[in-house]
């Protein structure tokens, strides 16, 4: 068999078989090796951050990765963006990034670039296949890299000559490795605090997110008084009526500072310390009090699941506090985030899958839904936008019975807006929302912000031109209904909860515009 | 001032007055500098891939760089595909990227990632702002750089610390580096070359395929007998009535030999030497014949006017071939890729700027265009598709009294189909066609070409789910329509023509959705 085919019935035997592609002419012999594999899946992406971007959400969801197919340095360019979200979230995936023939690398064809550089920025393993006899054992070698603790993007780098020629041969799959168990001078030092009384949070992240690890968590907290705190953007957190409540750790780092006063333990769990999502003149980036003792009870690589084990052991058993069942009332009068929020809470389907890039106007979101049916949230990982829709189509073919709500703001959207292409082509059942507010809120925010430190009479022009997403509107419906899926417009709260019911209840795509008033606007001069 | 004020004054004294932005909160205070900037022209962007595909249609049409605004490495990320294809293009051009503050940077926050690693594959210069007093400096050393000739991408990353702290000041404009003249014995086995009567060509590229240097070159052309060709994807070729035909070097490696065959001598100007797009199992990658010398008049960065000027007075004085005044009768029919070409070369208006990002279905252009009025073709250069929408909205920045005329292949349109937002907020003058085959055509082929050397019986049901753009079909005319550009669908040859009739002779933008057949369709086992 040739380098490919190997490649192919490797990633079978590892146990992979959905790949997400977009695939060029030194990927072509990986097309032919799907085209003899019955049981892969090749699902077509028109962007390859679309292609990633849905590896991520069928990563986060199975626990397994999903393949994609790169075009040379430009395909791996364009899929960065949301392999840096990937990157954040600990996703396991692998990438399969074609390269010119070995022997043609040094004429500097139009297309070669430096692959290497490109990939290591996002990659926790890359490797570059030197010869077809080694493409199976590379192959396995990258699995295991993904599947490595809590997961993570191994690239590898497929020459088009290796690919093609023949003396290859499938790799069995090989272990990864495991995490590891926590010290014991930590785990000292973590129960010393809890029996001092002193204020003690947790604040969970990773895989401390899930429901057993959130359980075992609630457990500790309900015994100790300590507060139960989740990362700002969890790569799927588990919540909903029945499972523990988590307080958030909010994104503005005066949020998050006055969420964290006062307290002098923070214990992480699967999560990393808190920092400050951009820096801002004057303001520290640590966000934990700087008298606060920050412990390490797991590290995001760490057997979380195991430690929280090892300390409920050490505690006293006690029912954990959960969410009780509520839903809002559904919303009526003027369409806002608000009613959009309460619309969801009022509606979301048990088991559902909610994808939040909603950004500024998803902010009533996480209230609004924390009674509803159980449900998993995934949330905007690595801060680069344009993650949504391409998620919310690896995280329905991950879990083709359960259904997917996107919920997406309107700037964010039109990153990978390709996705719903994909989104039509497979008949996944994903609702998207867009938000449309025809603004990029957020920066406005931030526009506000800077103008409060550096009062200089800004003239505005050129902020409101490239803040303003309106001259002329975006019409979702149209663009939505031109990729094939079916679309309509609210423009009142009745009308959205209406259309956002009948939504959920046609399985397949649906998406929405809401359109919403912005956040925050800007008081601009004339 | 501060250092994002002498960024932007600096760049103003540079000439540099264009930005394509798409900027994030590490952006803002670049964004508030631009408020205080009245000639600074701020042209928002949905994507960062429309920003940099846009500031290489700006530099390739106005010979001076614009800057882009990107934010942080997602951002640098999501422009790298089209600053791969400015990079071939040597196309000047300065990004502004912007990243945390230097105190932040330790913490790796979400958005943290390895910014000059990427710009490093991009870049013929890269640097990192190290404080606020060297802003102007750094930043008049980041456009002397782009304009080193003949041209590149120029990186400057700006830590938001430096962009808000007072204590900076512009700088005045550096000269930039000369480029080198023709060594003289390079000069002298070219004239033994001429004057040896062996089958010679000169092969053009860079600045040697923008009129004077035609022009030069067609006259040592005549007086010798040497063949006039031009490299396969020029980033700027002037061409039409009253100028001088060149022959393009064909896309497929079979093609270009045929070309080649025979010559014993071929000189390059501005050109690199002639290789295979991609490699293919048993083709050697270089195209010219084995035994054929190749010299250099002038390679891409070096004096090429002086260089051919030099050559002119050497030969004797004979006037140069130049292609006579002919348009294709208005082509009837089924609307093909054919006539499509016929319609185009019929009605293309003096002094338009043709963006070919047609791919397969734009077989027929350069023929059919070939006595039409003179116009400028710009093409895709580093072959990194999702170029010519963002290329068209620079170019007519560029160019504002000129009409742009941007031929787009289905596939490649959906990369940076957001770039019709920004033709329509800005109103530019730009005339898209869509070719809708409903398919990678060109990969079709590619495969094909496969098929025939690795006969493996393949199932295709791979193959066609990757390759096949139905299913559902997209429809540009929603799709224009919901960013704001007035559309219009052509199934027959009559309705194209005279659709396109109507859009050129009505300044600002248009998209027309041509349906043609694809060049290439596999023959699918059932």
């Amino acid at each position: 068999m040739n380098g490919a085919q190997a490649v192919v019935a490797t990633l079978r035997g590892c146990g992979v078989e959905v790949y997400f592609a977009n695939p060029g002419t030194s990927e072509m012999h990986l097309v032919a090796a799907l085209d003899e594999e019955p049981t892969a899946r090749a699902v077509p992406c028109l962007f390859e951050g679309v292609a990633t971007g849905a590896a991520d959400g069928y990563g986060r969801m199975s626990g397994r990765p999903a393949a994609t197919l790169l075009h040379l340095g430009p395909g791996l360019g364009n899929g960065l963006a949301n392999l840096h979200n990937a990157r954040r979230a600990a996703t396991p995936l692998v990438n399969l990034v074609g390269d010119h023939a070995t022997h043609h690398k040094q004429l500097d064809a139009p297309l070669e670039s430096d692959i290497d550089a490109l990939a290591g920025t996002v990659s926790g393993w890359v490797h570059r296949c030197r010869d077809t006899a080694s493409a199976g054992v590379d192959t396995a070698a990258a699995v295991a890299a993904a599947m490595t603790s809590p997961g993570q993007v191994a690239t590898l780098i497929l020459p088009a000559d290796i690919s093609w020629s023949p003396g290859a041969s499938p790799a069995p799959p090989r272990p990864s490795a495991r995490p590891s168990a926590v010290p014991d001078d930590a785990m000292t030092a973590i129960i010393a605090a809890l029996r001092s009384a002193a204020p003690t949070a947790f604040l969970l992240g990773g895989t401390a997110t899930r429901a057993p690890a959130l359980r075992a968590a609630a457990r500790i907290a309900a015994a100790t008084g300590a507060r139960l705190l989740c990362e700002t953007f969890p790569a799927r957190l588990e919540r909903g009526a029945g499972l523990p409540a988590l307080e958030r750790l909010g994104y503005l780092p005066e949020g998050a500072r006055a969420q964290l006063q006062g307290l002098q333990h923070l214990v992480l769990v699967g999560a990393h310390i808190p920092v400050s999502f951009f820096a801002y003149p004057g303001q520290p980036g640590l966000l934990a009090p700087g008298d606060c003792h920050v412990h390490t009870l797991a590290g995001p690589g760490d057997d979380v699941a195991g430690a929280l084990a090892h300390l409920t052991d050490l505690v006293p058993h006690t029912a954990p506090a959960t969410t009780s069942a509520a839903r809002p009332q559904p919303p009526t009068g003027e369409l806002t985030g608000e009613a959009v929020a309460a619309a969801v809470g009022a509606l979301l389907p048990e088991g559902a899958i909610v994808v939040d890039e909603a950004n500024t106007s998803g902010l009533w979101l996480p209230a609004a839904t924390a009674g509803a049916p159980q449900h998993d949230w995934l949330s905007l990982t690595g801060g680069a936008i344009g993650q949504g829709l391409p998620l919310a189509a690896g995280a329905a073919i991950a879990c083709p019975g359960r259904p997917v709500v996107c919920l997406e703001a309107d700037g964010s959207a039109m990153y990978t807006l390709q996705a719903l292409w994909t989104i039509a082509r497979e008949e996944l059942d994903v609702t998207t929302v867009v938000y449309a507010n025809q603004s990029y809120s957020v920066l406005e925010m931030e526009y506000e912000r800077l103008a409060q430190v550096a009062d200089s009479g800004h003239r505005r022009r050129a902020s409101r031109d490239l803040l303003d997403l309106s001259r002329p509107n975006l019409n979702f419906a149209e663009l939505a209904q031109g990729m094939g899926v079916p679309t309509s417009r609210a423009t009142t709260a009745e009308e959205f909860t209406l259309q956002l019911a009948k939504a959920l209840a046609e399985p397949g795509p649906h998406l929405i515009e809401a359109r919403v008033p912005p956040l925050f606007t800007l008081q601009r001069t004339p």
